[in-house]
């Protein structure tokens, strides 16, 4: 209720902040002009949401131009509310439903467009997630031109959270704590993973989030398989289940796993020592990576120091995956935690902490908090316990 | 409750036929590969379900080999799993973490490997949706290569849909069907269009879908704006709602608007004449679109019947949008109902038919149904009533 009474919100005034931002980096970086089509970028840069459909939507930023939103006519009105168009920051241009937007696009960009020869070879930047049908009229349209993906020039930005992406990560994250906390609580021997999934699914939207993205409910032999999909298989008492659970609330990403046990209130069905053992190292690998965290530390460190105490108990070749990734507008964005990435931490940046030990065949377990580098150490926005999750599960 | 009786699924058989089917229109075509990621192509071929990410997830097919997908190793397990791959249609090659997922393809496709030079001029397809990252990337892996849209392959086989394809649809249709009217029995008036939203998403996922994409609440003066976001903005008694609803059930979309009018059980707060006789031109003209459906005839002859009736009551420049589009493992998806378009109608294709009237800065209605084409005439998926819902709403 707290979280109702100061509700977090990114100021209008923001978005000239960043578009400003943008622009400086596109002139750094010799960029002729950064495309940005329906997605988080745009949203980052904007406040402006839609879906991401067939008819183009995108913002053309170059340096020394107006930055302009080319729309289809029938959105123009939601375009012209956003925070960033609606504060004068960006202009809409309408296209209607038999034009060529892509050609649209050309023009305002001033990089193809009748007698407009001056930019004609230079280079622009598309951000990642537009659809490749999309790029591909681009490419038509400019011929002379060459892409790049635009993360260069937004990761820059979003991969620094100011404090209100932080507050908005951290009511995200509490929403799927209280998520995690009502499934552990509530029934799960005899019901089939897909029905666990689908009350999480309700569960999330009910709570405030508007999307319920993903709902991992991997139970028994299938917790061996990071990316399982919920199945018809019927969980059963005496046996581990991972659930990895988020979506968006007012559009930040939660994304957190616990492992929970069911014993159907069976004392024979509690865990095994082996199983008690690895959790053990799981959750000091989990503590001890979350512990490494304050600016300046090379990403990878991170990685390397959940792999070292996971490696140590020998389950090194169990650990199949990176140790997390940047959260924000997006569930996965950088900075990936994966060995390579020598990028120095910096305060604001946000990420998921979530090593995991997998025995195939047999047996899975993970622990996710979403971390946040502070000026001198972590700060984790979960608040669920991160403990082995022994439940009655009738 | 019949729906859970018969409840329609794909069966694993039809994906090597897809697959099978795919690889002749490459080879028509003249294409080296059609390259495809995660998405609804994907699921299409593959019956493999998966979150776009910036791991990449590609299927390779080609004429005279084998069809493999490339998969991250954290998502093997479910990758096997899928029914191309489980009924041998498909081979599953894993990439490790550190390593370069877009060489791999490369090398599957064999159109740039180390000595492979034969297939190094060529032009291969790439999924719509796919995001720009990952096209940017193959381009650079495959210099010498030109890339096409994929639709012009995908469209041939995702346009005509089977009947356990219409099953699934109708499921979908029925499940938005009792939202609608959920919604339209229950409170409105004092509530923001965005809590109306947050009930008709939950609504959407309790009765069974497993994302609820879309719930547009445009309320008085916002029902105007097609694409209108819900807002803060509180519903008055005595004003239209246009409730354009929609999701995924079972990976198959539904989409469906009506249009409603709370009246708060004041008999003076009734729709106003001006209002009943648009919507009765409305009406007329979704009916009258919809009748004209059968095999042979030109997509946009649809769009022009519901143009021509709003037209002659003199609505016609209110009517800002094509009368509709292809539905499916996507909301949007081939054919589209827009001017221009002369394509035939065949039998299996499915679509929304949805005109609307706009009065900026008073009031705006739309009516959808999602039609099939059969072999004789249309079918509607929906049941639930067309008519203006003049409801209590209190």
């Amino acid at each position: 209720m707290t979280d109702i009474a100061a509700h977090p919100a990114i100021a209008a005034s923001r978005y000239a902040e960043r578009l400003e931002a943008a622009t400086r980096l596109i002139e750094d970086q010799g960029l002729g002009a950064l495309l940005v089509g329906v997605g988080p970028d745009l949203r980052y840069l904007t406040g402006y949401v839609a879906m991401p459909l067939e008819r183009l939507t995108m913002l053309v930023v170059r340096a020394g131009a107006p930055v302009v939103l080319v729309v289809p006519r029938l959105e123009a009105d939601p375009a012209r509310r956003s925070p960033a168009v609606d504060s004068g920051a960006v202009e809409v241009v309408t296209w209607e439903e038999t034009a060529d937007p892509y050609e649209l696009v050309a023009a305002a960009a001033r990089l193809d467009g009748a007698g407009q020869r001056v930019h004609r070879s230079t280079t622009v930047a598309v951000n990642d997630t537009l659809w490749s049908s999309h790029l591909l009229q681009l490419q038509s349209a400019l011929p002379a031109t060459q892409f790049e993906r635009a993360s260069a020039v937004t990761r820059e930005l979003r991969m620094i959270k100011d404090a209100d992406e932080i507050a908005l990560l951290r009511l995200a994250a509490h929403a799927a704590d209280r998520v995690e906390d009502q499934i552990a609580a509530g029934r799960l021997v005899g019901r089939t993973e897909a029905d666990v999934a689908r009350e999480t699914r309700e569960r999330l939207i009910a709570g405030g989030h508007e999307r319920a993205d993903f709902a991992i409910v991997a139970s028994g032999p299938n917790a061996a398989s990071p990316h399982h999909e919920a199945s018809d298989r019927v969980i059963q008492a005496g046996e581990p289940i991972v659930l990895d659970i988020g979506g968006f609330r007012d559009g930040y990403a939660s994304d957190t796993t616990r492992t929970l046990w069911p014993t159907g209130g069976d004392p024979s069905r509690m865990p095994e020592p082996e199983f008690l053992a690895a959790f053990d190292v799981l959750h000091r690998a989990q503590a001890a990576a979350t512990a490494t965290v304050r600016p300046g530390v090379a990403v990878e460190r991170i990685d390397a120091m959940a792999r070292a105490i996971i490696t140590e108990a020998g389950y090194g070749p169990n650990f199949i995956h990176r140790t997390g990734h940047g959260i924000g507008l997006e569930v996965h964005e950088e900075p990936y935690l994966v060995s390579g990435n020598a990028e120095p931490l910096q305060a604001g940046m946000a990420f998921s902490i979530e090593p995991g030990i997998y025995v195939e065949g047999r047996w899975g377990m993970r622990l996710e908090d979403i971390v946040v580098c502070g000026s001198t150490g972590p700060e984790s926005l979960n608040r669920s316990a991160l403990d082995l999750r022994v439940v009655d599960g009738r």
